[in-house]
């Protein structure tokens, strides 16, 4: 813990730093600068975990001693912190109670070809997933069950938008991130590196509970649009289709609400479970 | 189908059914009439599988050729429909883009030992779940995965929120659900009626993967608050803590996820998968 004194302390954030950190709500802008926004505590303690990414920590003037652990971790790793007015921080964020704290961050999506090794055994795919709300639970899911890496189709909502960060709850800071590929380049990827690739289907002939054995081998799962699903000509590109079994009179399940239950069932599967 | 003529030739609604549905956006309203809003194409379509609950269906005059499957579903089960403008509907919802539909049901909730017989195998109790997202994500949930019921306690989010039902995707006109009740009260009966009573902890040290065969035994899944979760006195009502696994480096999942994962794991093992 620091003191009130050093808290209070903080230098202002200048008014070149507050106009950019404002643009960042722009994908153009975010596309330009290769960075992007980190809303609230939980988040920016993880993003702080990775400190090469962060450029600096902004902190609500009133709100520094309720934040006073964030400022203490970002001191510890050489990430500058400033005092931002409320009214300020409200032009920089879109959250109702963005608990006081934003941080900068430069992108950290990685190339395909890094993150796809022999060793990877669970990765997910989101085609054409548009819901950041969605996204960034799939992100945070893949990340609570121990997915080597998730991978955003380039028609997939953007990773940097403000409200995945936001719903992957620091998850983005964990696992690696691929944006920007081809569905079929993605899935190529991934299988060459040993997977197999299974597709969410709710129209598929298998189910979840048929796969067995099967799901102890290294899986790349494919979740599709959370209106339409995957089209015929990207289940096409799978090595089998299955559905999320549903047991009552619901026509389907959410995306993010599939993807977890899919996760869970491989990584249970794959760690002997 | 029916044709244009006789969609467009719907009667209008009246200021009073106007001022009255306007008036159920408001909780207290709600609980005095005993109606609530149902908003979009897909909900009020299973609204009106359930036609004695729906009082009527309102449309938007533009978008009656659109909703005329709607329209038909609703004329055949005696449900009046009216047109309604363009600015009237947006006062009625809070929905950006409502799909040009709105019903008004009759609330459906039913008592608890309506629903507790000695076949009820799997039921979901949502302790303090204050999230209408992630309310409605759980019923909806509860439902794919075949659930005899939903309680939420006396101090989770209402049913009738239309958020809730917006995010139960018609669901919560497909299982009986419960409301109103106290916590140890829901847990009591539950347990009366041969279930054991399990609740989601983060930190329990049982996990979803040590279960085995008594997920094969009736249950019922205590599930708690978004963001505290299950406080002490609430977990010790319940016969056995458990934790989805995290095999990652997040801290935990959202509620709706969590609940998918043990309502598939049950679901799956009750029927013998």
């Amino acid at each position: 813990m620091v003191t009130a004194e050093p808290v209070i302390e903080l230098p202002k954030l200048s008014k070149a730093a507050l106009l950019e950190a404002r643009s960042l709500q722009r994908k153009k802008k975010r596309d330009e600068l290769g960075k992007f926004l980190v809303e609230g505590r939980k988040a920016c303690a993880e993003a702080l975990k990775m400190p090469s990414v962060v450029e600096a920590l902004y902190v609500r003037w009133d709100s520094a001693i309720a934040n006073a652990d964030l400022i203490d971790d970002a001191e510890q790793v050489g990430v500058p912190v400033y005092a931002v007015s409320e009214q300020n921080l409200a032009t920089i964020t879109d959250t109702v109670t963005p608990q006081g704290v934003v941080a900068v961050a430069h992108d950290l999506d990685v190339p395909l070809e890094q993150v796809l090794s022999e060793k990877a055994s669970l990765v997910v795919i989101c085609a054409q997933v548009r819901d950041p709300g969605n996204a960034g639970t799939v992100i945070r899911c893949a990340d609570a069950f121990g997915a080597d890496a998730v991978i955003l189709s380039s028609d997939s909502v953007e990773v940097y938008n403000p409200k995945v960060v936001r719903a992957s709850v620091g998850s983005v800071f964990h696992l690696p991130i691929v944006t920007g590929v081809d569905l079929a380049d993605a899935i190529d990827a991934c299988r060459r590196a040993g997977m197999r690739i299974l597709a969410t289907d709710g129209e598929a002939g298998t189910d979840l509970t048929d796969l067995d054995g099967k799901l102890k081998e290294p899986t790349a799962w494919v979740m599709g649009n959370e209106s339409w699903g995957l089209p015929l000509e990207h289940l096409e590109l799978a090595d089998q289709t299955v559905a999320v079994p549903i047991y009552g009179k619901a026509e389907s399940l959410n995306l993010a609400t599939a993807a977890a239950v899919c996760l869970y069932a491989s990584a249970s599967a794959q760690r002997g479970q």
